[in-house]
């Protein structure tokens, strides 16, 4: 695993393709904007899931599966949803191949024409509500608290591994309730969910709020969000939570009978989160000698190294080192004891170092006399040297600080960038100079927020869920303002 | 939960449709041939996946995520695959609709087509050995041992919830050896893993075998599977392990660099079983009151229901009841307390039961009076009256024994419907008046195996792995045979 990447300061965003694609998490693959998901990346999306589904299933909610294929005409139903959706997607025309008449290959068959093309799913709301239909009839039946684990497919022309790929992995939540307090309430409380999931698992610190009307996500009446700041000053939407109103509903025709007896059309709220957080977690707290990854999301968060030339030293250090990795184990601990005979240790330091195992143990004959291990962190790059006794205990109070370290470090970074303008010329230039996320005035209205995105290519990334009242005058019209918006250039 | 359902003797298949839909274990949705897996089908589906990617972890499996799509061309490259996997697909032709001229909603954009097709996948070898040409150098890289869990695509004609669908999901492990015993050996140990899940967990024996070449999976060298007998008589295939040899390497190039420095393809396997099993495991055990489930797959294994008529007793009785699900989730038992209040006790009884909870604990009155609680078992419908004192073990120890039963019960069936035939007039007869497995005698050639087929429906369903010699004649053209294969009407 050698260094030879390039640097954030050289590279920002050639340092981060290497790196995804150096310690093993993903590559491009042989079609066009899809990636493939190497083990040990896919090992830490494991841990993602893991962790959300358990906050998911805490707060009432259960999975369940949709068809990956959506009928043409359900994007027509809803109609800001079919601006959003139904234009750069994977479309299915055909279900037969055939024997090449040149005898070379398979081509299409002419004859095995569909009768309605079928998109593959870039969302499900449409499918989901459609089945909604059929499960809702009265308010006993409310609310249906469900959540997809799936693939999705956007065909996007300019792709990024994690960040921006034409398939991708997520979750998305599709509910439905008897009212709309109840809808907002739980797009709230989905946020809170992703919010706390980012901060405790990721060690990321986000902002909550949401979304201005050019941001919304299709079809919604209100999108709430969680923003994260990146190393290089650049924004990264990290999930989003979606009051749908009862625009869905009434797309797909689906009421329920109320306990008052009335008639009325049933509340949606649709969140997700993607393999685009795994992009964030790189950036979030990787530096020039590779990746950093907290805890919590490590594959795992020990390794354990040993060192010796002689084979009675081999076998007196490998009986101690699984001494220690059981000891870990019983805590909770995830170890990998790595004792691959064709590398020497240099070569595995240099390649847990650079796949951000949080701490390596390592083992040498000395150690055994003295009873010691060397310990590392992956965080602050800092060795010391521990006596093995109660070494379980200092290990599980060492990886609860590098948690919190990562998670302070990152905040500190935020805070640093974070400005507050007042005038034009002051946003332009903060932007350019410091990046980070500006607090400035905004008049309300699409239209500043357009001719702001175009001449600076930041947007509003959220406005603030706690409202915090201040009398201002917008950056770019003058026009008074009652609140500061945050703005950043993004992913 | 009406029991207003077929009875098996009636119409095995409409019973068997009635009660997935009616079990709430999934449905048809708008897209022909796609199924909703309903949040309690999917429950169980999810006790799968947790019990078998544990099973492949133990055994040093990781897993990872490789693309949706697949070219077109990839799939003429093995040459049997083409023909066994590249005809009924789904085809993706363009990536993009536009708004309809007519204004009426979206039509595809045709200046959005693609170069070359992309195939949505229908298994995954050839993006996958694509993807290893790049993965493996020398020996050093081996063996690659993957697992991906994924939905997939076959544009069946007619289609049956979980048994036969166009989309579903499933794992697929697709593994690289440096020799040919290591990779031998990996499908083998694979069949050992499935045969385990299916009796251990899912309740159900299965036969283990070979399968003839007629019966291969398309571009393997041999197949092995594991075949369960269903309630019918008719036999249903459960899961598959493929030995591919050097098929895919030689297709897409993959050599690795030997121990001895010499340059070699690299030896596959491949092995799946996917939401087939859901099936498998209705038809295994359930009755004509609902659905029967092992209780290592219930998605909760026991049911509380409080039954009171005053407000007193409800508050007495609640407090009992949690004192009870708190004493069985301590010895990790999955208990769901059914507190709704607008449904009856006797609803809530017909409903556990036809969904098939392992046990249901009913606490009213009488009972606190008592000390007791009374517990019915789904199983055999069986009812008793038990002191509260130490519920959790009695319980615990209950659970052991229908899981037990359940194995029991199906074994015997097997045995019971499992018949040796020597003539042609009884293997017919024996296929009509009584199903099952068929242990015969086969000239070995395909031409039989196909005309058997034709007159009889009957395939053979494997070759058994541990070969009893024994010679005989064949049943349809008394050439002489050496061991007796399994044919069975199937699935």
């Amino acid at each position: 695993m050698a260094k030879n990447f390039t640097t954030r300061e050289d590279n920002y965003s050639q340092w981060y393709n290497d790196l995804v694609i150096k310690a093993d998490l993903a590559e491009n693959s042989a079609v066009r904007g899809c990636m493939v998901i190497k083990p040990y990346g896919y090992a830490i999306w494991e841990k993602m899931q893991a962790a959300l589904d358990k906050m998911f299933k805490d707060t009432g909610h259960s999975n369940a599966y949709f068809p990956l294929f959506i009928p043409k005409s359900f994007f027509s139903r809803e109609a800001s949803h079919v601006e959003g959706f139904a234009k750069e997607c994977a479309v299915v025309t055909h279900y037969r191949l055939k024997a090449s008449p040149d005898g070379k290959g398979v081509v299409v068959d002419e004859d095995a024409k569909l009768e309605e093309e079928l998109i593959v799913r870039p969302t499900s709301e449409t499918i989901i509500w459609d089945t909604y239909r059929n499960w809702i009839q009265s308010y006993r039946d409310l609310p249906i608290l469900v959540n997809q684990w799936a693939n999705v497919v956007r065909w996007e022309m300019r792709t990024r591994l994690f960040l921006r790929t034409a398939e991708f992995l997520w979750q998305e939540g599709h509910t439905a309730h008897a009212t709309s307090e109840e809808a907002i309430a739980e797009t709230q409380q989905m946020l809170e969910v992703y919010a706390t999931f980012a901060e405790e698992f990721m060690a990321m610190p986000v902002l909550k709020g949401f979304k201005s009307p050019n941001e919304r996500f299709a079809g919604a009446i209100e999108t709430y969000c969680i923003e994260a700041l990146m190393q290089d000053g650049k924004a990264l939407q990290a999930g989003t939570s979606h009051f749908l109103g009862q625009n869905f509903a009434k797309a797909f025709d689906v009421k329920f009978l109320s306990k008052e007896n009335k008639l009325d059309y049933v509340w949606a709220t649709s969140w997700g989160v993607s393999t685009r957080l795994m992009g964030a977690l790189v950036m979030a707290h990787s530096d020039d000698n590779g990746l950093v990854l907290p805890p919590k999301l490590a594959p795992f968060q020990v390794v354990i190294v040993p060192i010796y030339k002689k084979d009675e030293d081999k076998i007196r250090i490998t009986e101690k080192a699984l001494e220690i990795k059981k000891a870990l184990i019983s805590k909770g601990i995830s170890v990998k004891f790595d004792d691959r005979e064709s590398y020497t240790p240099g070569y595995k330091f240099n390649e847990h170092e650079f796949r951000g195992v949080p701490v390596r143990l390592a083992l040498g004959p000395r150690d055994l006399e003295n009873g010691t291990v060397e310990v590392a962190r992956r965080d602050t790059m800092e060795k010391e040297v521990l006596q093995i006794q109660d070494i379980e205990n200092k290990i599980q109070h060492l990886l609860d600080q590098i948690q919190d370290n990562l998670y302070q470090k990152a905040l500190t970074f935020r805070d640093n960038s974070t400005h507050y303008v007042d005038t034009w010329e002051e946003f332009v230039k903060t932007l350019d100079e410091k990046a980070g996320f500006i607090y400035a005035h905004w008049d309300g209205t699409a239209e500043t927020e357009q001719k702001i995105k175009e001449e600076t290519k930041a947007t509003i990334r959220l406005i603030p869920l706690i409202e915090k009242k201040e009398d201002g005058k917008c950056i770019y019209t003058g026009k008074p303002s009652t609140q500061r918006v945050v703005f950043a250039r993004s992913y």
